[in-house]
């Protein structure tokens, strides 16, 4: 605690945990990363630099106690078998190397997890139809089977069995999952629990199959295991499901002696961004306003997330008594390493979380590793042997010069300084960050900024300590010549991507006619932060984007008094459904009386007008008509609508032209002393910050390898054919006959 | 041949493809399943078993050829590394085990593949957002980037050595993809190659990128191995793109020389669907007013799919010279042995694919194993030892009562009989295949009959044969009386489920007030079959289902002239995304004029109208107000709609009274020599077609177990911890330090 603040000692004290000690308040609640048990790797890695980083437990994301539970598309840990237990034991030997605690989360998902692996039906209190959509864009698909006494009984069991086999793993903590409307909770929730036997009708008979799964864990694993619960103590729909004024407190009081520890959240798996609150619509701490009730329920200790970043916040609460211990999934993503930052007296090197939730959008999407936008190395420990905070020293003299200072640009040149190469950075705006400082301007995107301000910060310190580095703001666009003037051995070119100023899009690849942004009532996204042009009372957005902008803009205009519509090919903000944020954006767009055209497309913009169709107006029949004329008929759908601003969200395109002037003036190089031009980020192709950022990153970690504008092989982390997954099992191809 | 018809023999005729020779006609083209590199004892039996069944020539997976091209969350196999070569082998040494031919398809996706797992970019001709849903919901998400001179030589290099490595793998054929907008078809469709040198402009121009890669593969592996292109010859969109009677027969007439084998297809990526017909849309043979016009351009063998089960359609389009070899992936996932029945004269035991795209929708969304219809055992092959011809002889003689005939009973009666064991099965209707019957009434799915008659037949046969055996249709209800008074030892419940007559839906699990299908206006789709009440002008579909019933419906009435309004909660059809009917089913309810009310969902059914309501009305802003009160504010968009018929598409119930009765009678087993009762398919969850076949076949290889009722586990195909994938890798986690 030597150099930190003494305001923060409360973060730096132990708790007991019933037979276990937590060293401080840093508690990672269970998360998940897209690693599973196919990925131990990962997991272990993941999970390892986070107890090296001071966190006191470290808890595995949701794993499933038992095939009947399979989230699959979606990634999670399983605990089924003794291949399971080797593979999560690598975890948590690794957590354990640094002192902290390591914990299972037990995870049962009844109808929200939809077997689409195993092919399973799972049990709940009633039968229900997931309210979740379990294959994407799909509520409604996945049923449940009510189960009767018996079947009780066998899924109790396999909650302990599943505990037992976390002690065999080595797990101090067993945490039985009753948020997000999983496991228990179903039986708690009469939205789920129609029971008329006695597990259910009142909050004590709603409340028995969870207490009775925590003495059945409790008998199994007896205490060499603390026993946690993680609980939403209010679903957030009002009257006629969980209320913490009134089930919800009553059910903590209940089952308070049978654990060892709450883990405390709010809401439900359907919008399970109201506990995962995106930037968007949450600050930190939202949900203290239900969470402060908790301590008058319970005499045991209590965890509670609210995407803490701040040391003041944090002690705060504790001070205050609403909770005792620090939750944190997606601040433990953005820096593993912010309880040691906090202990140490380096508030400012702390990279902050900012709410973009990109990380889940991964595992909603299901089937792919998560990324996060702040930390590059998330997911990338084991595969890659990135480590947030440790850098392999520079292997030559060779300068940089870094044109561009958004997301790539700026993480490229903060790592190639981390390992101690002279790097110059040049960028036309008068701060590092590029689009970002647009982007954060927009409503609820604030923090977002914060991914700018870690890089500003930690630019800043780095070229003070580096001898001959500069980082060169407002500077003019630097030419091919400026370039090969420069003197640099090495030039990375970020120079980002900008919205097609034509129309460009996804479904035509072409300029859509009569869109010109140089034409005063048309306008690029860039043109609306500019603020040069007016825009006129009746916006219309022509939008062919999934993400944010669209929406982003509308409200913008719509917050201005603006009449706004959004002329949409594809559902607006739709990939916003895997970053929890659409739900609550598609009431803000209702509340605001934002006009959404779905399936529409735009043929021609005019003057006051744009002409718009449907696309699905083209006849269901296809008929061979010969060369020269299509397969259907002729859309007859379009429309003139009458507007006075047109915003062109369509389509984005790399700012290549100077790595590909460059790249054609290769023979000037040699003269010029310039051995290698890379392009990085947006400039090779537009994709999400959490990319470019990455990209930025990966060349200034592999810069010195072969070919360093095409990424190094990982390790792969496979099935290796012939190799059997459990230990008495043949890997042989073996008919049941 | 010695059964065969002799009108088939030109089907067992073999052909030459370059250096091999191919047995016969019959080619299972690349198709995906869910395997990957990571399955390969899933991609090994899978495969293999159709090597057995007859097939002549056996393809993986779409196959990556380098970390550049990532299909994530999609899963596709790899040939990147050695680690990859192992696990292919696999699958080719079982494939030559039945005298079949191993084709490789070499996969470079474009931006069509977002590398979620690699975050690689990928080279194209030009830069475009893919306008393929890369991330489900999210079509222009990912961008690639334009390739220069020595990123094409590098991608053709990419080619080649994934070739050779294929030939390592002992791989008979490689098959360079340029179907479904893949790799070389972006380089020669303008549509995506917009480039001004000489790979773009001309069509002699935009084949040369395609044209080199085949010498560069030929060159690299010279004649060990045939060379097969796929090839979109038209993708449906008129001129502007890439039409039979324009570029398509150009290059295939340009391209021939460097190849032994065209593997034809239509279409593009967006809407693949156009090639991989739904029955819905398309019957067999549905690309021959296109494919027709391919052999005036090349003298080299063609390979045709065209979703062919018909032994006499096949003859015919090869005799007709339409093709020479009929390719195939549905028919051959549903019937592996399709061949050889055909062979020895054995047409009526075809498992004729149903053409309901199931199989697709598991790769479209991505991140599971797939599942097919018809054959329950494809994707069981491995993990769960389950031949699809063969089975494990009946452990004892005790016979069983299977109540109800559809999907799930008459399956599992099927697997019972060709165990040997005596089985009774009773059903209500006076047809086997319970609502089979009724949803292949509906417009399009004629074909879905398909799954009854092949159970019929079979039940039939197999009845002839066990003495003691029972088929009892047309029978009145059983009661818990029945069943026990039956005399059998085991009882299988395959009662099915129903669609909710009081309009319980998956948002509220509640029955929405005022719908009763007891009222003459309000009725459930069984009643809808049923046709006993009157349909008024204006028709009601209040949906809460993603998958076909509400769409179908509307256009089954729309056709019979009604004014037809879907009021939705969820996209219409939106698990029809996944099935690839999605387009269509909304041009088409589009050119009937179905109106669809969106994000809508209902509060009240009155006689002659609803009361409707925007889901998204409640307001954006979360405000605790303690309890008894909600978060929200208070949703005031109810409208009232008048209508004269309403249509609850809500929700399913199992019908599980049967089963729950006799649960709770367990007592009185003994006394009527019953040993166990077991609930499957709909009965103990409402599932889709394909999951409840699985069950009902799942039981009868598995009622001799232990806990029959639940699954036996399975092989899982899981990394091990500690061992490395690649030969000469370190497992261990090693820092980049």
């Amino acid at each position: 605690m030597a150099k930190g603040n003494s305001a923060y000692d409360i973060l730096f004290t132990p708790i007991k945990i019933g037979s276990k000690t937590l060293k401080n308040r840093f508690y990672q609640v269970p998360h998940c990363i897209g690693a599973g048990t196919n990925s131990p790797g990962f997991q272990m890695a993941h999970r390892g630099v986070k107890a090296e980083g001071g966190w006191g437990a470290i808890n595995t994301e949701q794993c499933s106690i038992h095939p009947e539970c399979d989230d699959t598309l979606r990634i999670t840990a399983r605990i089924w078998d003794d291949g399971d237990v080797r593979n999560l034991r690598a975890m948590v030997d690794q957590v354990h190397k640094y002192d902290a605690l390591a914990g299972c989360e037990l995870f049962y998902g009844g109808p929200h997890a939809p077997g689409l692996e195993t092919r399973t039906i799972a049990r709940g209190p009633s039968q229900y139809a997931s309210d979740f959509a379990t294959v994407p864009g799909c509520p409604g698909f996945t049923y449940g089977h009510e189960a009767d006494k018996d079947e009780i009984k066998r899924l109790q069991q396999h909650y302990a069995d599943a505990a037992m086999r976390a002690r065999d793993a080595g797990f101090d903590l067993v945490n039985l999952y009753g948020a997000h409307a999983y496991g228990p909770m179903q039986w708690l929730n009469p939205y789920y629990n129609r029971r008329t036997d006695e597990y259910g009708g009142s909050v004590e008979n709603r409340s028995r199959f969870w207490i009775e799964t925590l003495e059945k864990i409790r008998n199994a694993v007896g205490d060499d295991l603390a026993l946690v619960t993680r609980c939403a103590v209010d679903t957030l729909k009002g009257p006629g499901e969980i209320e913490i004024g009134e089930d919800g407190l009553k059910f903590i009081e209940m089952a308070s002696p049978y654990l060892d520890l709450w883990d405390i959240s709010l809401g439900d798996i359907t919008e399970w961004g109201e506990d995962a609150g995106p930037s968007r619509f949450y600050r930190s701490g939202h949900q203290n306003d239900w969470v402060r009730h908790i301590k008058q329920a319970t005499d045991k200790p209590v965890v509670g997330v609210g995407r803490y970043v701040d040391p003041e916040k944090m002690a705060e609460v504790v001070n205050a008594g609403i909770i005792d211990i620090i939750g944190a999934a997606r601040p433990s993503i953005a820096d593993p390493f912010l309880p040691n930052k906090i202990k140490e007296g380096r508030v400012e090197d702390i990279r902050t979380c900012i709410g973009c939730n990109v990380c889940i959008s991964r595992w909603e999407m299901g089937g792919v590793p998560f990324v996060c936008t702040q930390n590059a190395t998330a997911a990338e420990e084991y595969r890659r042997g990135w480590h947030p905070e440790k850098f392999e020293p520079a292997k030559s003299d060779k300068d940089v010069l870094v044109v561009g200072a958004g997301p790539a640009g700026s993480e490229c040149a903060r790592v190639l300084l981390e390992r101690g190469y002279t790097v110059h950075i040049v960028d036309e705006r008068d701060k590092v960050g590029g689009y970002v400082n647009d982007v954060a301007t927009l409503p609820g995107l604030g923090e977002w900024g914060y991914h700018r301000d870690y890089r500003e910060v930690q630019l800043d310190k780095l070229i003070k300590k580096s001898k001959g580095s500069q980082l060169a703001l407002g500077q003019k666009r630097m030419t091919a010549d400026d370039v090969l003037n420069y003197g640099a051995a090495r030039v990375v070119i970020a120079t980002g991507a900008n919205w097609s100023p034509v129309g460009i899009n996804h479904t035509t690849h072409q300029p859509i006619p009569g869109a010109d942004a140089s034409l005063p009532h048309v306008l690029t996204p860039e043109q609306v932060f500019e603020g040069k042009k007016e825009i006129g009372k009746r916006v219309m957005i022509l939008n062919y984007d999934p993400y944010y902008m669209a929406p982003s803009l509308a409200e913008k205009f719509a917050r201005d008094g603006h009449e706004v519509t959004i002329a949409s090919v594809c559902t607006v903000g739709a990939y916003m459904d895997y970053t929890l944020e659409s739900a609550n954006v598609h009431r803000l767009l209702h509340e605001f009386g934002v006009k959404i055209l779905g399936d529409t497309a735009c043929s021609r913009v005019e003057e006051g007008r744009v002409e718009l169709f449907n696309i699905w107006g083209d006849g269901f029949q296809r008929v061979y008509r010969g060369a020269g004329q299509g397969p259907r008929t002729e859309n007859k759908t379009h429309e003139w609508h009458e507007c006075d601003t047109v915003i062109l969200v369509t389509g984005r395109r790399s700012n290549d032209t100077l790595f590909r002037e460059l790249k054609e003036r290769q023979g000037e190089w040699a003269e010029n002393d310039i051995e290698a031009v890379y392009v990085i980020g947006d400039a090779e192709a537009p994709r999400i910050m959490a990319d470019a950022t990455f990209d930025g990153h990966r060349l200034g970690r592999e810069i010195e390898d072969e070919s360093p504008q095409h990424q190094k092989p990982y390790k792969r982390e496979q099935k290796v054919w012939g190799v059997p997954y459990n230990p008495d099992e043949s890997p042989e191809l073996e008919w049941r006959l």
